[in-house]
């Protein structure tokens, strides 16, 4: 039997996509309604396997949702999440995918009409690519997945999100929105910031020599320039703090460099090194 | 019929070892003679089939090898191929795989004795791994090798080598030292800074968060600490310059940031994005 009847995504692409292929595969969900602004990506949704309905009114969408998880591009998902809380049945749990917890969190926690609750959710480890086409039932398998409670969260809607993640594949850990944005401004926005820097600096005389390396480490770069200004602007002071750290660093190499510091390189390297291997593969 | 009855590979590492294997496995030489200071590299070498031959004496090495291939460490390579030339049969072909080319060739071209001569190389690519164990015979498939030609270059010479890469799978691209220098600067040094950098600079406690973007981001800063001083060193002048135009690009970034600017973030995300999809796969 599934866990669920009906499970709500608003907003069909990667991620969405993917959460709704994987509920199907995994048998997790009768129903998946797709909820999206355009019936184009709903279509390829469909057609990929990822919802088994489609609408763009948002409001039919969660008609009959138990589950509501809220997929739209990180600045949109409070407003969209108030949307849906307006017209899903009374007491749904709502829960989110976005990169930046700690505004959302704030706007939602204990704010939510109808007896409904916001529980905000981070599956980590998207990818470069955008839209359902590239959806992949296997995306959250032995991923990290991060639930942010609040002292108002209730422990059934935490056990119900915690289950639904793990049933993905995840390996769930929870922490504080504000916690959560610092931690993901070091592990995920800083490197974003880094491997832009680096694909924008890479002259186009170039590009044919580039190798596994120059490829490896521009590689997010390819991300979407919208959803990540969106998560700039949203973790902005956690990401300048990271970012800050960053340059000071740059900079001690650079010093090291340019005074030919024998002994300070090799501290250097050798810690990137240790921290790397650390960090496994 | 083999092409060489006898190469001479001095440094068997990752590289020197997926040479001595590729080779071996397209049947290119008869005897590949393994040249190192340590007899646990050459015996790994030899078992897992990069090498023919083994001994830690260059003299005896050299002795009968129709071409000699240098891998040793970037800031070892010059006076490495002084000694090899001494030994080698008189007007024998020497090359290299070093990473920065124009202190080499300086040092090197014309000025051999007994009518060796030397042209460099370097097989971009390598990998983070380091040693014999990990040598792969199509480590250079597909992969472009640089021949770094000088007005002294002979023809026969330059077609011998781009014939030995290209029969190990690579794509020839020649160009001057010096402008290697500054390409490999860009495309593989300042990557490798970047990388180093970003791994020095997330803290240990949230290394368990580590997504795909981040272990793709500082994957090369596994790299050898002590090779990569080395070259950090030698192309010191072209390293710099490529940190200074990337901190210069990490610092519009900031700024857009700290002013919140979303047409500035938009725009560099777009460039960003634009190069990285440029640069495939």
């Amino acid at each position: 039997m599934s866990r669920f009847k009906n499970v709500a995504i608003f907003g069909v692409g990667l991620i969405g996509g993917s959460i709704g292929l994987a509920l199907r595969k995994r048998g997790l969900a009768e129903k998946v309604v797709g909820i999206g602004r355009r019936q184009v990506s709903l279509r390829s949704a469909r057609r990929v396997g990822a919802v088994t309905n489609t609408t763009v009114d948002p409001a039919k969408g969660v008609a009959e949702a138990e589950l509501v998880v809220v997929c739209t591009p990180v600045g949109q998902i409070a407003q969209h999440v108030r949307q849906v809380a307006q017209h899903c049945p009374k007491g749904t749990l709502i829960t989110d995918t976005g990169g930046a917890k700690q505004s959302i969190v704030e706007a939602l926690d204990d704010k939510l009409p109808r007896g409904c609750r916001f529980l905000g959710s981070h599956p980590l480890g998207g990818r470069e690519k955008t839209g359902p086409t590239y959806a992949d039932a296997e995306l959250f398998e032995g991923r990290v997945a991060i639930i942010t409670p609040t002292k108002n969260t209730r422990a059934e809607d935490f056990d119900l999100l915690e289950q639904f993640w793990s049933d993905l594949g995840s390996v769930v850990i929870q922490m504080p929105a504000d916690q959560h944005d610092r931690a993901i401004a070091m592990i995920s926005h800083l490197p974003h910031a880094v491997a832009t820097a680096l694909a924008a600096t890479v002259p186009e005389e170039y590009f044919r020599l580039a190798g596994t390396g120059l490829l490896d480490t521009t590689r997010i770069a390819a991300g979407d320039p919208e959803s990540w200004k969106q998560i700039f602007l949203l973790n902005r002071a956690n990401v300048l703090a990271a970012l800050e750290k960053y340059a000071a660093n740059l900079s001690t190499l650079i010093t090291a460099i340019h005074k030919s510091d024998q002994t300070e390189l090799e501290r250097f390297l050798t810690l990137a090194k240790k921290n790397r291997d650390a960090l496994g593969s």
